[in-house]
C-alpha cells in the first residue's frame, strides 16, 4: 500500500509514523507513506495557500489551485483508489471502513486545516470524506494519523500476531470482556475464578457473556445494528 | 490546565505537541503537558509492564501495579478532576465532552496499549473512559493526542480568533456550509453569486440553509438529537 498525505503541517505527523506499528509496517515495506507539504504548491514568494472566505466570516479557506496541482501531479504518476479528505463533515470512520481501505493499493489523504478547503477541491477530486468523530480538531493531521494507523495495522503481516487484530473490539460489534494478568490478588481485588479454571470452553463462554453484558450496558447501539 | 499522559510509547506523541495550536498553548502557558513513561514504573531490570492474560488468548495485558504506582504518585502531588482511560470500550468522544473537559484543571490520560489494561486499574482509578471512535488503533497514544487537541483548542486564549471555534462544526449540531475563496472561477467552477452579494443577512441565511441541507443529507442523526 502507498499513502500520500497532503498537509500544511506535515511535521505534526512525524513521530506517529516513526513509532510502533507504523514504523514496523514501513520497515517491512508493507506500506510506503509520503508527506507532501502543500506550501510547496503555494503561490508567489510567500507560497500562499489560503485566503479569506467569499461572503466574509472568521477563519481562512484553503485555496483550490495549490491542492488541485498537487493532487493532479500525483494522479499523473499512478492510479489512486481513493482521494480522501479528512474533515468533520465526512462519513464517520468505523472499523468496516478501515477494513475496506486496508485492501486498497494507493490512497491520498488530504488534511483540512484552517476553516477548511474551497468547495471546488471536493467537486474536482475528493472521492471520500472521512471524519474520525463528532468533534473539532485543529486540523486533519491527527485524523490522518488515526486513519493511517487504523488501516495499516490491518494489512496482513503488519501485526506480529494476526489473531490479535481479529479479536479486537468492533470486529464483531462487541466490546472486549474484562482482562486480567498477574498478580491474582491486588489490593483485595481478585481475578475471577473462571479465568483460573483452565477450562477453555468455560472461559470462552464467560468472555462472550461478559462482552455481551458490557456492550448492552455501555453501547446498546452496537447490538441493534 | 495540566495534563499528565501515561504511556508505554510517549515518543509517539512528540510531534503533535510540538506543532501548531498545542505548541502555542504551551508557549502561552495556558496548558502544561507532562509525559510519563510507564516503563519507569515497571518491574525488575527489564522494567516489565505487561504480562499474559489469565485464561489465555492473544495479546498482552498491561499490569495493574506499575499503573497504580504511577497514578498514585501523581495523585499525591495534586488533585485531579478526571483520570481518563483512552480505550475503544469508552464513551464516544463528542464536542460536548470536549467542551466539558476544557473547563477542568488537572487531567490524567492513560493510554491503553497491547490488549488493554488489567481490569483492576479501572476499578481503582479510572473516572472516565473515552473512545475517539468505533475503530481500533495500535494504542491509546493517538487517541490521547486527539483528545488533547480537541480540549486544548477550546481553552480561552489558545485560538487567535475565538469566533472561529464557536462557528466550527458540531458546536450547533450542524455541519459547515460550503466555503470558497479566490479565484471566483476555477476550471469552470464558480463561486455561488450570493457570497459575492455583500449582503450579510442574505449570506447568513444562505449559509444556514446550506448547513441544514448538508446535515440532513449526510448526518440526519445530528438533527434528531
Amino acid at each position: 500500500m502507498r499513502i500520500d498525505i497532503i498537509s500544511v503541517l506535515p511535521e505534526l505527523m512525524e513521530s506517529p509514523f516513526k513509532a510502533s506499528i507504523l514504523k514496523r509496517a514501513m520497515q517491512k515495506e508493507l506500506v510506503e507513506v509520503y508527506f507532501h507539504h502543500l506550501r510547496d504548491w503555494g503561490f508567489g514568494k510567500h507560497r500562499q495557500i489560503d485566503d479569506e472566505p467569499y461572503g466574509g466570516g472568521a477563519g481562512m479557506v484553503m485555496m483550490v489551485e495549490p491542492i488541485d496541482h498537487c493532487i493532479a501531479t500525483l494522479k499523473a504518476e499512478r492510479e489512486y483508489d481513493e482521494v480522501i479528505y479528512l474533515t468533520p463533515d465526512g462519513q464517520t470512520l468505523n472499523q468496516k471502513i478501515a477494513n475496506g481501505l486496508s485492501l486498497r493499493n494507493n490512497l491520498i489523504f488530504l488534511c483540512g486545516h484552517y476553516k477548511g478547503i474551497d468547495q471546488r477541491v471536493r467537486d474536482l477530486h475528493i472521492t471520500k470524506e472521512i471524519s474520525i468523530g463528532d468533534y473539532v480538531l485543529t486540523g486533519g493531521e491527527l485524523a490522518a494519523c488515526v486513519l493511517a494507523d487504523a488501516v495499516i495495522r490491518l494489512i496482513p503481516g503488519v501485526l506480529n500476531d494476526e489473531q490479535s487484530a481479529l479479536t479486537d473490539s468492533f470486529q464483531d460489534d462487541l466490546l472486549s470482556p474484562p482482562i486480567y494478568t498477574r498478580p491474582e490478588e491486588y489490593k483485595g481485588l481478585t481475578v475471577p475464578q473462571v479465568l483460573l479454571s483452565g477450562n477453555a470452553q468455560v472461559i470462552e463462554d464467560w468472555r462472550y457473556n461478559e462482552a455481551l453484558k458490557i456492550t448492552q450496558e455501555k453501547r446498546p447501539d452496537l447490538l441493534s445494528k
